[in-house]
């Protein structure tokens, strides 16, 4: 059985990542969800709020993926200008969209602020575009093709996540499951890879560890089919305990 | 006064950071290393362990940095393929280094324990390349031309970076200031614009947060210039200030 594999690229766009200023959530936080999706995270690009640099990766990326989000870069200010640069790699005028201005309206009056020439900056989005929802302030990510343009401020961007859930298409999620064992990596590296070669489209990931003054290491089993995921697991755990290494089901 | 601007770029090898497993601490960590070097992180890409995405990245990203930094898939296992993508990248073999050798040599007999053939994986470079020092396991970074191939665990990550401390030109540092203020970014989004806009070089970023049930943000004024940088948080202070909002020296 061999699945299509869907994909998407991510491009997180920002200053504050790449000054190390914010430690970026939103890469874990997406491929989290990709993966209930059934859709894997393929590339990460972070740029600088530079707009060649956004339309470069957003042409790269989206071309040659299923689907592209990006992160960032959409608020009021001078220097969120990611709706510009989705535009232009698109070949698109931006345009006010009449629901997106309408919730903001909505929004600030029900808070009794005005709507500001900078508030409406958040209405502005590349033409052809639908608006993906987001409860928790008045401004809208984006929906443009397979394009998904979202906030860079972490929860927002979960609550467009929340809103997009189970309406890409993807296909079976990639499986995974964790073995741990008291052991330096590099004494079973042959096992891994054995049992790796042993089972078709198994990836097994080894992450080292080093706690409590000893060495260890925490073995993913990743495959689409939870058949050929359980036989990999069983004679990975097989041959690791034959050869002397007891092994923890679950992550240690 | 324009001082050349030195950049790096980074490229995240690792299928554990796009599963969503793992979540990153590298790109944070070495962006803010980076900027006290007077280097400025100018591009991430978080790229699967495999080979050709690991050549292309490191291809597109040297040549127009100054510094190329790589993490991840240093080590002993058969997903550890980092050190065979960059010698390909480069058109260099890979050769078994010597001192790399010996440096492992001693670490294992150290603790009663062989040197199979899974651990010397881990002294194999790029030929032509130098070692970085890593004070936490036996195994060595590679410095090879503008190159830096590190580990991927954070800490051993680190060791090597302060092995590296003060060994690299770069040009000044990006100073920064940061001022707070409880106020919607967007009510003052036209005062961050024209305090940026009046001084040259300068970057105003804007970081919106919502906290105890209010809205605020902080604005980082970036400049390499400490003069320009006074003389921009002082007028925007008093902008901000003239206008209405009371303004906090340092973040909230």
């Amino acid at each position: 059985m061999t699945d299509r594999i869907w994909t998407a690229a991510l491009v997180v766009i920002g200053d504050e990542i790449l000054s190390g200023r914010t430690h970026d959530k939103n890469i874990a936080q997406i491929a989290t969800w990709l993966q209930v999706q059934g859709i894997r995270l393929a590339e990460v690009r972070v740029v600088p709020d530079v707009e060649e640099r956004i339309v470069e990766a957003v042409d790269a990326l989206r071309a040659r993926n299923d689907y592209l989000f990006t992160t960032g870069g959409i608020g009021p200010t001078h220097d969120d200008i990611t709706v510009d640069a989705v535009a232009k790699a698109l070949g698109v005028p931006v345009v006010v969209h009449p629901q997106a201005r309408a919730m903001l309206e909505k929004y600030y009056t029900g808070r009794g602020q005005p709507l500001t020439e900078a508030r409406l900056r958040m209405a502005r989005v590349p033409e052809g575009a639908e608006l993906i929802p987001n409860r928790m302030s008045g401004a809208p990510g984006i929906r443009i093709g397979n394009m998904f343009v979202m906030a860079g401020v972490p929860h927002i961007t979960a609550g467009m996540l929340d809103a997009l859930t189970g309406t890409l298409e993807g296909g079976a999620p990639l499986l995974a499951e964790t073995i741990g064992c008291w052991t330096a990596e590099s004494e079973v590296a042959d096992i891994l890879r054995e049992a790796e070669k042993a089972h078709e489209g198994v990836q097994i990931g080894s992450y080292p560890f080093f706690r409590e003054g000893r060495v260890g290491a925490n073995f993913v089993v990743r495959s689409t089919d939870p058949a050929i995921l359980a036989g990999c697991l069983d004679s990975l755990v097989g041959a690791l305990e034959a050869a002397g290494y007891p092994v923890t089901r679950g992550e240690i």
